[in-house]
């Protein structure tokens, strides 16, 4: 069988942890991976290189084209530039996809009727990186909104929708305070949406948006919208879907794409076998989607829904309602192999 | 007893009605109010003002420096400029103090343990209004953040926690990717917080902080933030307590305050004596509460309480499980006025 080569990096905190994890059931699973291991994040950054990541790895990357990334720590004080947004913008994956699905009554949710798929764009907006101090009591960031932008993530919604079955495409955009901005996002939208006549389209203003979505998430279905209120909104949905801890992305773009979990490096929990190596699995089974191998995705991740629903819980998700094992990183990588 | 005077503004859709409720409920509590009435909103608007309002109201506010405001509606179109932000600026009401509350049992919530008061920077951010086109297919808004205007509204947020009693503030920024306009906001806020040791303080970023706060508000108790975000959480905060249609808030000055309901102006409820007037209502107890009233806000608000309390809802928190009557607007007033 050929194999498909991708690029892995294991990142800091309890990224290397997971990383094994979901490489093992990967593995068992019987992927057709070839796996480059690049190294990024905390110790690349100390070693001098401002975004986190070795100029050499740029090398596999633009080869595989298709990047499983852990976590990473970046390093507290300035000088030191986001890796995960430097990755994005510089292979072009201008879309974010998010599903945010709650898993009741097995997870813990006030919310058990919750489907969401937060399509997040991913190189524009505050994200642009441009950034100043006017005076030393002065400072400005500049929010960028471009109309090719707006097409691409807005397309990918509708296109998403119609693949995945999904019945509406929800906007968000605070176009009442930023018209020209916004109001592109939006403008855009309408314009886009007006080409899936088969896919229902709404807009709301971002702020009762958000408060609708956080407080009756069953009545949305996809949501587009502007890079940082993607990253805001996509981790409230993942979070009371039932846990951040629960929730893998795929950043796409037109010839390559990164799969990450969303949640960060926790290195508190760092090297005690004690991480939910979830995302970054759900995560992997979006990679498995992309690299075409579907029927496997749906293996994999239907083993680890058994292991969900029979309560073999990391300790992050245990709830001695629901829950039936407490269980550690590689023993819930082992509960989920078993069920393969 | 010497009158203090107020503008009231009537505002469109449901304003009118939700302002002659709360004015009802005032005046039978016997708040010392000589009330001004200027004209805002759509008429204004459509009569050629851009900021839908009248010149000649300023010279009210100016003199009376107490504005209860009802919703308004702004045309379709470009042209027009957000009145609440006009007055805010004009103004200079720097603080926009927003208390979510949950009125477990009377009101359904999924957070019956939540009070929460959202303390949002309201001159500054994506909302200082610079916005322009750099070509047909890109378009700029500038976020600005001072050092000046971090301090304000951080000293605010610490000092709206010691009187009244809250022993933590919380702080929300974007600082890992906006590192010189958030992070200054992070920076001021450290510094201000060291100068309040009684109270205790922390910072999120403000993805996994809106996460928190969406699935377990419990856990926090004033949070101050940049203008944006502010908008967008205080709506969910808002909703996720019961509804924001019960949500007041406060905009404080300097020398000048304006009072509201969080909502809108819901046109198409407008007229029929539907509307709940309780952010309206609860508006006006903080602005009681603001002119050295706060006995009789008090007083206001026990009442307000007690119709909650017995079951007496508008058709927006009716629920059969908890409501024993569904009643309209003046309904709704009268039942307020009779427990006082
Ligand atoms: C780590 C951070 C730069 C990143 C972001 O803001 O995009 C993260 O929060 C995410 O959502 O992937
Ligand atoms: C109406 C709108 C301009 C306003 C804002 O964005 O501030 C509103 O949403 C609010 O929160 O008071």
């Amino acid at each position: 069988m050929a194999t498909i080569p991708i690029t892995v990096a294991k990142g800091d905190g309890i990224g290397p942890e997971i990383m094994d994890a979901t490489l093992t059931i990967l593995k068992e699973a019987g992927a057709p991976l070839e796996i480059e291991e690049i190294a990024i994040g905390e110790a690349v950054y100390k070693a001098g290189h401002t975004s986190g990541i070795e100029p050499s790895a740029w090398e596999s990357l633009r080869r595989t084209k298709v990047f499983l990334k852990a976590p990473i720590t970046t390093p507290q004080g300035g000088g030191y530039k986001s890796l995960n947004v430097t990755v994005r913008k510089t292979l072009g994956l201008y879309a974010n996809v998010r599903p945010c699905v709650s898993y009741h009554p097995f997870i813990q949710t006030k919310h058990p009727v919750m489907n969401v798929v937060i399509v997040r764009e991913n190189e524009e907006d505050l994200y642009a990186g441009i950034e100043h101090r006017q005076t030393d009591e002065v400072y400005q960031c500049l929010k960028l909104i471009s109309r090719p932008g707006c097409e691409k993530i807005c397309h990918y919604a509708f296109d998403y929708a119609r693949l995945n079955n999904r019945k509406k495409v929800t906007c968000f955009t605070k176009d009442n305070i930023m018209k020209l901005t916004d109001g592109l996002f939006h403008k855009v939208f309408d314009e886009v949406a007006a080409k899936y006549p088969d896919i229902e389209n709404e807009h709301w203003i971002v702020d009762i948006g958000a408060a609708k979505l956080a407080d009756t998430p069953e009545n949305f279905d996809v949501i587009v919208m502007p890079n940082l209120y993607g990253d805001v909104l996509s981790d409230v949905a993942a979070q009371i879907a039932g846990s951040v801890g629960l929730a893998g992305s795929a950043n796409i773009g037109p010839t390559a794409a990164m799969f990450e979990a969303i949640h960060g490096s926790a290195p508190r929990r760092a090297g005690q076998n004690l991480a939910n190596p979830s995302g970054l699995l759900l995560g992997s089974i979006l990679m498995l989607v992309h690299i075409g191998e579907a029927e496997m995705a749906e293996r994999v991740h239907n083993a680890w829904l058994r292991t969900i629903e029979d309560g073999v819980h990391t300790y992050d998700i245990y709830d001695e309602s629901v829950s039936k094992e407490k269980v550690g990183t590689k023993e819930f990588a082992q509960a989920v192999v078993a069920r393969l």
